[in-house]
């Protein structure tokens, strides 16, 4: 199958079916939803609202725990592409990615993350044997623990010849952390009217997003080597590491900026604003920069604004709902942590959606369904 | 590659060569050691005798919190194979495995597992299209944690075309617990001369050992339907689900036994017994019935006793370290369970080696290099 440049792709072109997903996800939701009462046993008992959230919360009485597992997803492809481009090794980054991947989506809940282990699942004891390159996602994922503060409990590193293809790698993160004290747990309880909504910026593409990235790849005469502004290439622009909001949540907390609410912006990019059950309207009123492989994304695969903002995090990586009088205090602390930010919308009544006014575009309810 | 039944088989033969992981595991271990002081300034603590253990430990005050990561292997492909063979879906036992990969290394440092996540990453959306395979490994997973006692927090379901194989799944489990209260913590300080050695049962391979199983039934003629005995397959035989041992070890401490240390016995067999770093010798003068499966694949396999025991479990899934007179107590909670049970052995002071006196078996400290 080939498609010529100008052709649209949508992301079920690209491979993902979410049709075939979405059945076993509800089926395996409602089996687990079932399962939350065995807490009752132990003394504890689960966090319900943490449900259908990015984290699952447990109340063990002094504190909450909360633990998630993430997984990479496709992006290892671009870097193995881009090694035999360049002869360089990317995956020091790949590790920041996979590590942000947990620890993006268990800060939602207002956890502070502890321990990360590691799954390195490979196509065969042979992935190991090009020392650099496991040097470089050993390096790189001590780098990232010691940016966010957690330890690296451990992990597994098993040979999956006949499962992982030949050659490549499965990465993935588990994450543990504590919601301590009790207070700062920001499933929404607070959420409301009035509330500021801060956007953190992200790096670029981060790790969603990469399928439709790899097909568009195809189309380039010059592959992954495109120039997408000078001394650029698409891929090594694919290839900046996600950022970690981690440092940014906890110095919010440090500085008694209480998050009401928190969206790491994943999959299906801007109507992650969404997420939350409450009706209630969301409304950007300042559009952060589009960083340049996202607008190239978007223009090569002739999105327009509404897909690619639906799709993409289009420069907004991570969004924070505080109340209106914390909004500039936020954009300064995450701004000190190094990370860009914005004060760039506010929650109203109303029914749940979402516009983004300088573009003109709107997303209603029912164009997000996670639970 | 072609070899006639005759030939002996060894591990690495069946396609895992540990010398290309381990280099990265040592690397991996050493930068995981140096982020554990992270924890300080969360006002918490890593346990150190935790490093090297089956899960990881931090002290956050009033308990301790264990986590861990892991894979379940290949035994997916025998579940392939024997659904091509006999139209039977095996994933409701496949998902039990999983769990129990986790959930069994979790409980060795005496924690209760409150969480799993579920990490399915298939090779494409259309694995989830087979409708009856993927509700059976949400009925197992669900099954397995109902024995457990353990909350189904979510999980991952990643389409990974590209980097897991078509049809295929790669399947993990992430699994968080309490050690609670803070004396239940088993990593060995306790263990010492004296203490006796209560072996449970298996059911079978479990999950450790298939790359071996899988190799010697290309060797067969009827390949997985082989009969080795009446009524059963050497494919059935193999997908017997790994016994979950956690009822166990909670209703030891219910019953009032301290386990002073815990084996899960899984990859290197019995060498599991010298997993603690203490010099201590461990002796066993009573040997576990072996399961038919595990006998019929050292004997196509070529193994003598002491590569069988020193690769597979043989009959005994895990081990227990308790005080001598708790030895009975043990057993009797155990077999309570359902779990048959065996008082096997005791620890003597002594350099590092265990002895299986019945089978006249020996092995030595440097037989077993985890850390």
């Amino acid at each position: 199958m080939s498609s010529s440049p100008t052709t649209p792709l949508s992301y079920e072109q690209a491979g993902v079916n979410y049709d075939l997903i979405d059945p076993l996800k509800v089926a395996a939701q409602r089996a687990a939803a079932a399962t939350g009462a065995h807490l009752a046993a132990h003394g504890f008992g689960e966090v319900a609202g943490s449900r259908g959230e990015s984290a699952y919360v447990v109340d063990v009485g002094p504190f909450y725990v909360a633990s998630i597992v993430e997984c990479l997803g496709t992006k290892t492809l671009v870097a193995d592409e881009m090694k035999a481009a360049t002869g360089r090794s990317w995956y020091a980054g790949i590790a920041q990615d996979t590590i942000a991947m947990a620890v993006n989506d268990l800060i939602t809940v207002g956890a502070t993350p502890l321990v990360v282990q590691a799954y390195w699942a490979a196509g065969g004891s042979s992935w190991f044997a090009d020392a650099e390159r496991a040097q470089a996602l050993v390096a790189g994922w001590k780098a990232a623990c010691d940016t966010c503060g957690v330890a690296w409990g451990g992990g597994e590193t098993p040979a999956l010849a006949g499962i992982v293809e030949g050659g490549r790698i499965d990465l993935a993160a588990s994450c543990t952390g504590l919601v301590n004290p009790k207070e700062r747990l920001s499933l929404g309880e607070r959420l409301g009217p009035g509330d500021a909504i801060v956007l953190l910026a992200s790096s670029g593409i981060h790790a969603n997003g990469l399928s439709l990235a790899r097909k568009l790849a195809e189309r380039l005469p010059q592959g992954y080597l495109t120039e997408i502004e000078p001394g650029l290439s698409y891929g090594e622009a694919l290839l900046a590491p996600t950022v970690l909001y981690s440092p940014v949540t906890e110095a919010l907390w440090k500085a008694g900026v209480r998050v009401h609410y928190a969206a790491n912006i994943t999959g299906h990019g801007w109507r992650k604003l969404l997420r939350h059950p409450k009706a209630l309207t969301y409304r950007i009123h300042t559009v952060p920069p589009v960083p340049p492989v996202l607008k190239f994304i978007a223009d090569q695969a002739g999105h327009d604004a509404a897909e690619a903002y639906g799709t993409l995090n289009m420069g907004a990586g991570f969004a924070l709902f505080v109340a209106a009088a914390d909004a500039q205090r936020t954009v300064e602390v995450a701004r000190a942590c190094g990370v860009p930010a914005w004060a760039a919308g506010q929650v109203e009544a109303g029914a749940k959606q979402l516009f983004v006014d300088p573009l003109g575009l709107h997303y209603g309810d029912g164009e997000l369904n996670l639970r």
